[in-house]
């Protein structure tokens, strides 16, 4: 079924030591809605300036996203511009121009109402919240945050947080959200704070999924934890959008499932790894682009194969 | 089989968040061979002072470990003194007395001449291609190293890898001896320089193990790469000795199966990942000492669980 996605589109300028692009296509909603496109079909609200042409545009088209709700207003795009000289772990943020994005008033087309998957890209979370209170069926809503609203606005973020089905957010970001340094113990108390199950990202290693009892039936506790690696890579050109791209394989999996059971959480944890994994290989959104359903389950069943340990075998 | 490690048996005093412990039982050779010993009878090099009582005898002894290549010498056990007050991840070292390991001489007794299995824990370099040379029986090798050698004693350490079947290291370790920031470039460095198999550990995040292709017959890219995840811990009393559990439990799992195949590594990888992960829940040793092998292959089946996706499940 499709899948909304509340965020941005946006040009990005990114140095890496692989080299530097100007102005790439870029923006949370951006990587989500490509890398979701692959599995499910995908809605997109959004705004976006003048400098949004036909060719922004066709990189949507031609992965049949639908851009009804993308809003085109005077101005610019939302602009960042950073680096990743010191570390490919931390981009250094040299440039934020929040343009058209600075008044962004999310607006559901009536073609929308109907949502059953609900994304909501990292935003301030008070247009989270109106976003997920606008599509009452929505009937899986999954999130994603930054530190700047777990320090400067927190207790609107734990409004949105109380509404959620699935958080997504990295190592750091649960450290900062539960004040602890744990990673189990921090994944309980974000759970203690509303979403049915967080997932928190690792960069290079994975992610890990934390589930509360009330998920699924199971009342196991070793089924209420679970990990998917990241592969190897032998290249990291551009880490911008792993994160968004991630968020876009694990949630467009399983919107495109009949069921959410804890098998398609796996598994859609590890197609969040795959889609990750394809992003950083290029700049921008190359890769997401080009990319095929083979290819994708080729590398699914790559990084399975990773930590596949079959008990039975003598090879 | 029997295998027989030479490194340090010490005694620690260790700081952490959860408390302080003055002198406990400590050293790369103590936590190696027990953790070993739940999987195969193993063999001591090591040398100890007047300070090594008949109460760190018996641990060894109640693990049925063989102390015949513990050399007793005047003088005081090595001694470490270190906190984590500032991180779980990396100790703050406050005190190193080398005391009788200054003089270390390894002395292989005649009743470990057949070993099959030789471990060089982190010792220099010099004395570790010593006792491999001393053992020409030893079918195969595995070692540990550390920063401090990788820097500044290159050339003997160099020496010493073109002898290994195993090199085990961590993330940072890697990056010093390869020069190489990216972790498969790394391990691919690495392993030119002579280790058949290098396994990365990623503390809290598991393990690596990158497989030359001459090891195994198989030619198959995919299977030279393969990561066991760690478990996820609600609480770290004391990281010390985790890397060199993960060690007893890699290698003793090995020596104690009928041959080294690609299935016997992976399980390996992942009993390493299993004895690491008792050996922080306690302070110093404590945990070791008290293991049964049932409770380790539990966890063994937890930790599989962890990542396991079965393709075929629906639940």
């Amino acid at each position: 079924m499709s899948i909304t996605v509340v965020g941005s589109v946006a040009f990005d300028s990114i140095t890496t030591p692989a080299g530097r692009r100007e102005r790439c296509l870029g923006g949370a909603a951006t990587y989500f809605s490509l890398a979701a496109s692959y599995f499910t079909p995908v809605r997109v609200v959004a705004v976006v300036g003048d400098d949004f042409t036909h060719a922004e545009e066709s990189v949507f088209q031609s992965r049949q996203i639908d851009l009804t709700g993308l809003e085109r207003t005077q101005g610019k795009c939302f602009f960042w511009a950073g680096n990743y000289l010191n570390s490919l772990s931390e981009a250094k943020t040299e440039q934020t121009d929040l343009n058209v994005f600075a008044d962004f008033n999310p607006r559901i087309p009536s073609s929308y109402q109907d949502t059953r998957f609900l994304f909501l890209a990292n935003i301030d979370p008070v247009l989270q919240l109106r976003v997920r209170q606008s599509l009452p069926d929505a009937k899986l809503v999954c999130g994603d945050t930054m530190n700047y609203w777990i320090n400067d606005h927190r207790d609107a973020l734990l409004k949105v947080l109380a509404h959620l089905d699935v958080l997504l957010i990295n190592d750091t970001e649960a450290r900062l959200l539960s004040g602890e340094s744990n990673p189990v113990r921090a994944a309980r108390k974000v759970l203690a704070l509303g979403p049915k199950a967080v997932v928190v990202k690792h960069g290079e290693y994975g992610a890990t999924a934390y589930l509360s009892s009330g998920l699924f039936d199971a009342a196991d506790a070793d089924a209420l934890v679970f990990r998917a690696p990241a592969l190897p890579l032998d290249e990291v050109v551009d880490p911008t959008g792993a994160g968004d791209s991630f968020a876009g394989g694990f949630f467009g999996y399983i919107a495109s499932q009949p069921e959410f059971t804890p098998a398609v959480l796996r598994r859609a944890l590890f197609y969040g790894s795959v889609m990750g994994s394809f992003t950083v290989e290029r700049f921008g959104t190359e890769r997401l682009q080009q990319l095929t359903r083979d290819a994708i389950d080729a590398r699914f069943t790559a990084l399975r194969q990773l930590t596949h340990l079959d008990l039975h075998s003598h090879s």
